[in-house]
């Protein structure tokens, strides 16, 4: 699945080189996958509240391609790439909406954790949603 | 009471115009005051994880005297200014240290909030603590 | 003039306290009034890339009313509250789209700089555009 | 070379996690470079103002293995990999000073630009300054 997300740049998140600071990129992709699971029926907030699940980030990857700037449109496409009990992993692709130019390209893991901040196995059902949608082929559930 | 404490200016922090994004200002200014109560033997953080003890933020104002730049060093000088059993003062003056000039000055107004994000007293024996160096002649001891 | 628009609270945004740092307000009220002043028809970074005039911020006044939480979604309404040819001021009201509570208040004061960093008076063509949208009565341009 | 710089959790850099907000690191990582370079005896900030010398992200990389928290001393350990006429590489361990914990380790390669925003040869003294401490053979001087 390619969910995909705009924002625009706010001048908070430029600095003195004049473009986006460069941090500022995996604020985009986080936009970019919570958009991706609400569309999917999750609400990540709630996972939170009322499952105790907090999606933590253990590995981010990001290419800058080309410098986005202040007030353009940026589209986030996001891919939810693998599911499995324990990670989830995305990928993305940053594209400025006016230029038509790759921004940047990133992928993150992640892996869930308990309230306690020890990691967890997602249940089943939110798993199965999450497969639905993942853009390898499903892995038989683990048992 | 005085207190001061020292930043170096950060990439991130800077914006496109080439000077410090002004929201950091409020960033430093809470630097300051979280240095300022250590200095005066208590540990915010500890507040926060043993008495349940949140100082929230009620109340900011900031002038921008003349712009901080990237790699400065700014001295933050927070004063206490007055202390209740509910609410805290605090005033500010940010100052670049190479050039000398008086980068913004600023006042904020706190509450105390317990974990159930209610205004609540703080206890005592850390009011005591405050006042003891609070720049206003203390309050006498409300009952 | 009163212009809104709407943000969603990012995961970035939110502290340990469990809601919005305070010193993203200042981050939303700047959208607001970028915003307001595209409405007006102006665009700020043309003004500041072709006119080569930046609106710098001289001083900030927010009180914070009730926090704000990760995903609302929280409408900044903004108000052009006086213009003169060398600053500009603008009112604030944020408001959480869901629960209707006011969130917070503020007030900003800018000064209008060249590319020297030097206040200066922004061009009658400009000061014309925004009076007509400013909530006070507009004074007789000064000669 | 290695360097070491210190940074103290900020309240600001938490997120409702409990913990920092991942996009803090590359924060952190850029101090522990600019103060590489600096103990090496290059100022960044003079390179972008006197030579107009930019170092543009290109990309990076990080693993998070153990979340830092509020008020803690985070040790960031930089190092100098590899030295180009182009390109420079730099890796970062990153441990909390209290526990002694590895909280992350990361890398970043970066591009040299000019004013105008193209890739650009460093020259050559500096070049000779950086390879002097870089972590890997120095190369001989490409003609």
């Amino acid at each position: 699945m390619k969910h995909h997300t705009r924002v625009r740049v706010r001048y908070s998140e430029t600095d003195q080189m004049g473009v986006v600071y460069h941090a500022n990129y995996l604020v985009w992709m986080e936009i970019g996958r919570v958009e991706l699971v609400r569309a999917i029926g999750i609400n990540y907030k709630e996972l939170e509240q009322e499952e105790g699940l907090f999606l933590a980030v253990a590995e981010t990857h990001v290419r800058y391609i080309f410098p986005a700037r202040y007030d353009q449109e940026v589209e986030v496409e996001t891919s939810l790439v693998e599911v499995a009990s324990r990670t989830l992993d995305f990928a993305y692709q940053l594209r400025a909406v006016d230029t038509g130019h790759l921004v940047a390209r990133g992928s993150t893991r992640h892996v869930w954790l308990n309230r306690q901040m020890r990691v967890t196995r997602l249940p089943q059902r939110y798993l199965d949603q999450l497969r639905l949608h993942s853009t390898k082929a499903p892995e038989p559930s683990s048992v």
